[in-house]
């Protein structure tokens, strides 16, 4: 008979109509792996899900186990399989790419033309155990603490985005602190930025945790923002721009802001074309970078070394844990924004 | 008794109201070194000057001797120039930078902030001899044809976009196909590109120059253009787009055409914001670089070298001459579009 | 019964132990590919197995097909490959990385520390028929000829190199004009390099290839070298250095005729440790850079691009084509000298 | 009457032969500003000149005011000088570059063939006031202490190697705990480098300062150094490797400790040719890089701000303070090697 273990579901195309219930156990195909999962944690992502958005409905397929981040440890190898083992403490990158496109072959698999995504085009981590091919599969220090192997996905997007602005020395502002803004808060402090600049909405709560990870600054983005942040920069601008917004506004106040030669780097996602002053972004003499997923899988090991460098104070962004029984309930802390990170420690 | 040159001088606030006179020779500061004009060329800024649009009513000062494409030698040398000498063969970059900003300290002098500009802010080349700061003269090769010397300002933009795009190897699409346009196809080409695509709109003259320059394939830019770009491309798409064109439409279709990681490398200027669908440049991982003047003075030292490569076929694009006293025939030759570049031999 | 092909088989660990003969046509693995040889051609790492020097003597086991160097016809697929399909006209990497160590996964596979080689560690391309694995394989442009595409490996250590020095613009001086060195002589030419001086030793017949492909001078190596460079420079140096020749001197020399902030960029492989003067190296600011295989598969991509480009005279360098019957005979031509690439097309 | 000042003079060519007396202050020339000097510091340069070793004997003309390392407030202006003002705090970048060689316009000033050095080439900072032109002049923080503004030169020789290792997430070994060395490893946990491993040799008092400073390992450098750093690594080597010792050996060892791919910056000088094995480096495929002053001014603005984000511990490495007239006996502690920097801060 075949093992049985405990996940979330997303039952129906409609939504919340998650529940937490037994299913079969995945089995790995010969170039996977099957993953005792030890913490899952949750992704804005899967709230689109949970909520059955317009892009989730374009998307998704029911039944789904939703999740993408957490860490855990491998349980079993398929035949192909070398250099793990059984036992290893691991987590994945999300994006299962070709491996034969242009992109691909030339290091640029994070833009991989026909990538599927654990949690989203296949079953995820809001379950007991999981299947992941064994290229994705990243084994963690012994020492990182599960709390933050749980973060990596997204604290990857954070490190690509951080990376690509080289923080040493430099003076930067984020726009946007959800958990990958106040990821790049922290990165940026702990690679010796010179000074950040957070710049929130209407969030307190997070505004408190931008503080807390190392803002030197934090600001509330309105009318008056551009001016601020040139009185804070000595009417010099910043260097570098990191956006994970969304927001319009912040796109036209980051050509603004930024020093000319500088660099906007843009994670966010917007639901509609943005009105940009090009002319003002050419003459400035501009850069603008697309940053999404994380490189695969250079992040991956940069990210393990900003980890281990102890320079980079995250813990603060994981505020909410859950049983995974409690599924629903953490789906709405999620949702009221009141919150960091929150996750589903499977284990007592 | 002061010594007189001939020069066209724009006299008044109000179009067209430039006269070829005699008028005072100027003379060098300490700095600077006083040059015979041997030939000068328009720009397509010279016409907004000569047509008195709303940018040059709120920028220039009458009256005023424009122009900063030239070729010439040097005929006087301030007091504390070193490193030039009398007869030397010149041509100068027309940014002058103030040399202590941020900016100017880091490389990036192209965009310093207080920049004045030769025949916009101060007397320039449509005159018998001029003054330049001697940090800004740059000495020519000696076998260089003054038609290809006086085009190097312009010719610098091309450079300095086309060397963005690191173009050896690459599929390239150049919207705009006016002077600096066909430059850059010129440039691509000459460096290895694998494939360029220049993109004009309505100019066959320029789209029948683009191909004498070497474009692989000559487009028309309309609704069918991502289709007829993705067909040329294999469904691929090419990896970089240059932007001389100013159309909001252009930058809009250089982010359906680029593939994943590509990058789009902008010149135009635009009349007001753009409509940018933020979201495909994001997902797709893509770069885009606003490109202003040359790099002082990198771009100058590769433009020797790309010019003396003899790889590159800039000849056919200087397609007119005139002589200085028929400077307003010349700026109707550049007012039609039926031209490359228009220059004007000030010797027999 | 299992198919036979025609093959030359070094069969015994000894000098020039070779013979064509029948042996069994090798069977791909489910991730590999069998290929229909069409030409192959001989690398230098040849002339070492057949002379079995030291290296030979500790690296090769024997029996063994050698051969690197191909192209040819997809004949049959193993069951998991995906994206090739029979017929498709291919040519292949021939290191076999592991995919999972530190460089393989940060875009440095051309190091992976456990790499196996066509030819040398595994059956290769002189031969009828042979196997690949999926992942390494090209496919080409149907319009490449056959003799460009069998000399994509050593190009691409060409292409690698060149690249590495970003030659449109530059002076550049390239030591040692074995094939690799001819093939970068007509890269930096094709990319608009200001000047390629060629440096060669006492060969005549490669001199004069150089000059064939594009060197604007070709130098010998002597103790006038120094001398003849800064001369043919203004006394300003070279911008860069490409070094194939393996000789001490040539590294010694490098950094004499190289510019302060320029690049050196060595292929070479040398019998001993070299003499160096780095203080030299460290007050001129240089930079010195080990070119080890090609990028996988960056340098692969670039070099289909550069083909197509129309701009690179590659057809000079293959100089000898000879029936794989004749493999000895064809060896001979290998150590006389007197050759550029030397071929066995496999049909009439 | 021309006005006087005490100053640190060398009198003869001959060791030793400095004496502390009045002498007339120096005029500022039109580009220059005159700076009274608050603080000055002793480079390892300034030992060699006040032991006329060889080097010394070559270059140095005597009488002359040493020093090159400083803090003060500018007194009086040169008539062409903008952009300053008096009672600014500044320090200098001692290499005084050309401005107008091949170098110096392309971003390499640092390198110019050219240069002329502050108390080294004309006089320095051992003195009450100093000239320097106002081209090199740095503005500091207002709250930088005049402890850390005298280190800038040798720190900008550290942050230029550690900038061009580019620290963040990599284990860095670095060779040689003078002052630079040091300095290079509070920089580099400054900017959240994985682990860095201080290698030493004889002198504890400075291995003890690296621990201090932030150090996770230090070794000594002897036979078992590779062995030590490959346990210290899982077997996998470091990134990169900063060269400060100016040992035949360290280079030597830094190509055996690097992982493939990774980087190797030398700022170290050596007494002769070194023996390196440039095979092993080719075919690991390393970057060397040589260090040389610092990027003018690049590395000066990216100073400013590591020295600004509070990340970077490096009070503890200026050890010793001396008056001025104490100048025989502040070298005597330079000599014995048993300090880390030695200041002569001008005022109680």
């Amino acid at each position: 008979m075949q093992p049985e273990m405990k996940a979330a579901v997303k039952l129906k195309p409609a939504p919340k109509s998650t529940e937490v219930k037994q299913v079969p156990m995945p089995e790995p195909t010969p170039d996977e792996v099957l993953i005792r999962v030890k913490i899952a944690s949750i992704c804005g992502t899967d709230v689109h899900i949970y909520d059955w958005d317009a892009w989730a409905q374009a998307r998704i397929k029911t039944p789904l186990i939703q999740g993408h981040e957490f860490a855990g440890e491998v349980e079993k190898l398929g035949a192909n399989v070398k250099g793990l083992k059984k036992g290893d403490y691991v987590s994945a990158e999300g994006h299962i790419a070709c491996g034969r496109c242009y992109m691909c072959r030339t290091g640029n698999a994070h833009v991989c033309k026909t990538v599927s995504i654990l949690g989203i085009d296949r079953g995820g981590s809001f379950a007991e155990y999981m299947t992941v091919p064994a290229s994705n599969v990243i084994v963690n220090d012994d020492d990182l603490p599960l709390e933050l192997a749980t973060m990596q996905d997204p604290l990857g997007n954070a490190v690509y985005a951080s990376m690509n602005a080289n923080p040493p020395s430099k003076t930067i502002a984020i726009f946007g602190l959800g958990p990958i803004g106040l990821m790049a808060v922290a990165l940026c402090k702990g690679m010796a930025a010179r000074k950040v600049i957070a710049i929130g909405h209407r969030n307190t709560y997070r505004m408190d945790l931008a503080k807390k990870v190392g803002a030197d600054i934090v600001l509330r983005s309105n009318e008056t923002l551009v001016d601020a942040v040139m009185d804070a920069t000595s009417g010099e601008g910043v260097d570098e721009v990191l956006e994970f917004s969304g927001n319009e506004q912040a796109v036209q106040q980051a050509i603004k802001i930024v020093r000319p030669a500088g660099g906007i780097h843009i994670l966010g996602l917007y639901p509609k074309p943005l009105s940009l002053d090009v002319s003002e972004f050419v003459t400035k003499g501009l850069g603008m970078y697309g940053i999404h997923g994380r490189l695969m899988y250079r992040t991956w090991m940069q990210m393990g070394g900003l980890l281990k460098s102890g320079n980079v104070n995250l813990k603060p962004i994981l505020t909410h844990r859950f049983k995974l029984d409690d599924y629903n309930e953490a789906m709405e802390v999620m949702r009221s924004g009141n919150c960091g990170k929150v996750a589903f420690p499977m284990e007592e």
